[in-house]
């Protein structure tokens, strides 16, 4: 039977919730039952994100007025990277069953629009908040840092089987760093550098080693990162502070790399990864930007054939990254550094990802 | 029989050299037979060029050292849009013959290194001057403002059956475009808007209607350009000084272009070509930039999920561009705006291009 928006029961749920700047409260909220399109998952793991910490620390992507497609504002049920058991289906709900292991891809899409029918459901025409706010569960709608979640079972992907939970969890972050290598279009044997080793820098790095990738050049200031660098197998890091990066990068790769994934996000580390980038190469913007780029794009770009690509988020991609992780799972069991319970989830996750360099992945446990 | 660079015989030829900024001189110079993989050619026309413009007022693209390739610094003749009749053939010379009609690929390019290999000699390694000075003949060697011109067999293109010069002359501008629209992925049916109807500007919305697109924005501050447009076949054109050119192009496509063209080179039109860009689509940046761009990266280019490319000359295009202008003669002629003498070429050539806004391309005839 179908039951309608207002006759779906109600049970209650933990939840980290965001008010607004630096305003996160754990709270017992309702949480009706699926849709009939939807699961309801238990959470199990859910990771913390940096743009978890910039909706933190300056209200980032949060939507101040309704969203235009899920009609929400804060308080949002924070947390995007999670997965978890199934353990209601909603009527309609086709390939999944209660038991079922998921990994959550958490976009919010018409799945009507133009781009939506083209598969860039990640740039969903309605999805796109005049406030900036983010389509995503755990900005626009509510997400992973809880007990319980309805998520929409097109967006529910089953995990391989005998994958544990934690590896679920890290699907969305690799996603991120997936779409990027995708885009790039880096085949085996080509030449990388990774501005930022942080968790999206070192993600990417990973990729490109496991894409074939010949060098892989990781490059920060933080020697804590370049050293969690080497610990998961990336043997070239370099740290600007102490050597010259473009005459270390020439001495293997004398035009520069086919391809520079920026995962840093500030000048001059955008300017750094141009210089690193061969004629005819390619720069990937990974990292998002706080302020305003200045190109020389005549010099810098046109005379050197160089494309600047980005991407936002991923689309299409689950299956693929769960095989990845599920074919490497102690390689990317490394990215995870600490584990915490839902209370614990601001002073620490979120404040620990802020101010400690050694600190790649937090995963939150509803459960704990 | 093959004869050494120091026996070869010289004759003279009437040429326009420039010197540095604001320095051209019209003087008889000597001309060498050509090399053995070279044809020499009578000029026929050479077209005037915007590149042309900022080399004579500020002394751009010129080499003040000996260019890597060429040895050659200034003086050197101007000029790279040009065509004319093969007169003499270098001893290793397979398909052309004396009496051949050609257009000049006006590139100067190694072969050899890892760029020309894989295609992109428009991007050779080896002709990256460290001083700026363009890979083009023009710039770094002697080009087609000239009675005669030694060019490479491989960058003489034969001309179509029955084409006459003049269109010529036109395949250089032409395939700057034509890289541009092939570059772009531009499919049939799409939309188009295009920054800026100088010449390139005209023959980017010409090619973007010849390859099938469906709206055609030509955008410009000047009537008499817009005017041209008109003239050309091109009805889409709007003044953004007398309409809101976002809200003109919406209306007849919602959620904006599917490939912006900036051709203009400016700030100001660079933020409106992302305006007028669909989430998902392309801005191709066809015109060279005075200054740094500044770029809201995350706002602007990441979350619209918008591609900004680049291009620089052209590759493996001039059969193609010279199909296209022979299919379409009498249009293209209507491009031609004027025709000088060498001795005219600055009077009434570069300094009419910089100050008649209704000039699109001026010629320049040798013999006249």
């Amino acid at each position: 039977m179908i039951k309608n928006f207002e006759e779906l029961e109600m049970s209650i749920t933990k939840a980290a919730r965001i008010y607004g700047k630096k305003d996160i409260r754990i709270e017992d909220v309702e949480i009706a039952d699926p849709r009939e399109d939807q699961v309801q998952i238990k959470v199990k793991y859910c990771g913390i994100c940096g743009s978890d910490l910039h909706a933190y620390l300056e209200g980032w992507g949060l939507p101040t007025t309704p969203h235009p497609l899920t009609g929400k504002t804060v308080p949002i049920t924070m947390g995007h990277e999670f997965a978890g058991e199934v353990v209601k289906v909603g009527s309609h709900v086709q390939k999944l069953k209660v038991g079922d292991a998921v990994a959550v891809e958490p976009l919010i899409a018409c799945g009507k629009c133009e781009n939506c029918r083209k598969g860039f459901y990640n740039l969903c025409n309605k999805a796109a908040a005049k406030d900036g706010a983010g389509n995503f569960l755990g900005f626009s709608d509510n997400g992973g840092f809880a007990e319980y979640a309805n998520v929409d079972e097109f967006f529910a992907h089953k995990m391989p089987t005998g994958m544990n939970y934690k590896l679920g969890a890290l699907a969305e972050p690799t996603a991120v760093v997936f779409e990027a290598i995708k885009k790039s279009g880096l085949r085996a044997g080509q030449d990388v550098a990774v501005e930022g080793a942080g968790p999206i820098g070192l993600l990417t790095s990973m990729l490109a080693k496991l894409a074939g990738a010949n060098h892989v050049y990781v490059i920060d200031v933080s020697e804590v990162r370049l050293q969690k660098a080497n610990e998961l197998g990336l043997k070239r890091t370099l740290n600007p502070n102490k050597v010259d990066v473009v005459k270390e990068v020439q001495k293997e790769c004398p035009n520069g790399v086919d391809i520079s994934f920026e995962a840093a996000g500030v000048q001059p580390t955008f300017e750094s990864a141009l210089k690193l980038t061969k004629r005819t190469g390619t720069l990937q913007i990974v990292a998002l930007f706080g302020k305003p780029l200045k190109i020389d794009i005549t010099n810098d770009v046109i005379m050197q054939g160089i494309d600047i690509i980005t991407t936002l988020a991923y689309n299409n991609s689950y299956p693929e990254v769960l095989g990845i992780l599920n074919n490497h799972r102690e390689l990317f069991s490394k990215v995870i550094t600490k584990q915490i319970s839902l209370n614990e989830v601001v002073d620490q996750g979120i404040k620990a990802l802020a101010t400690e360099k050694n600190q790649m992945k937090i995963l939150v446990s509803p459960e704990a």
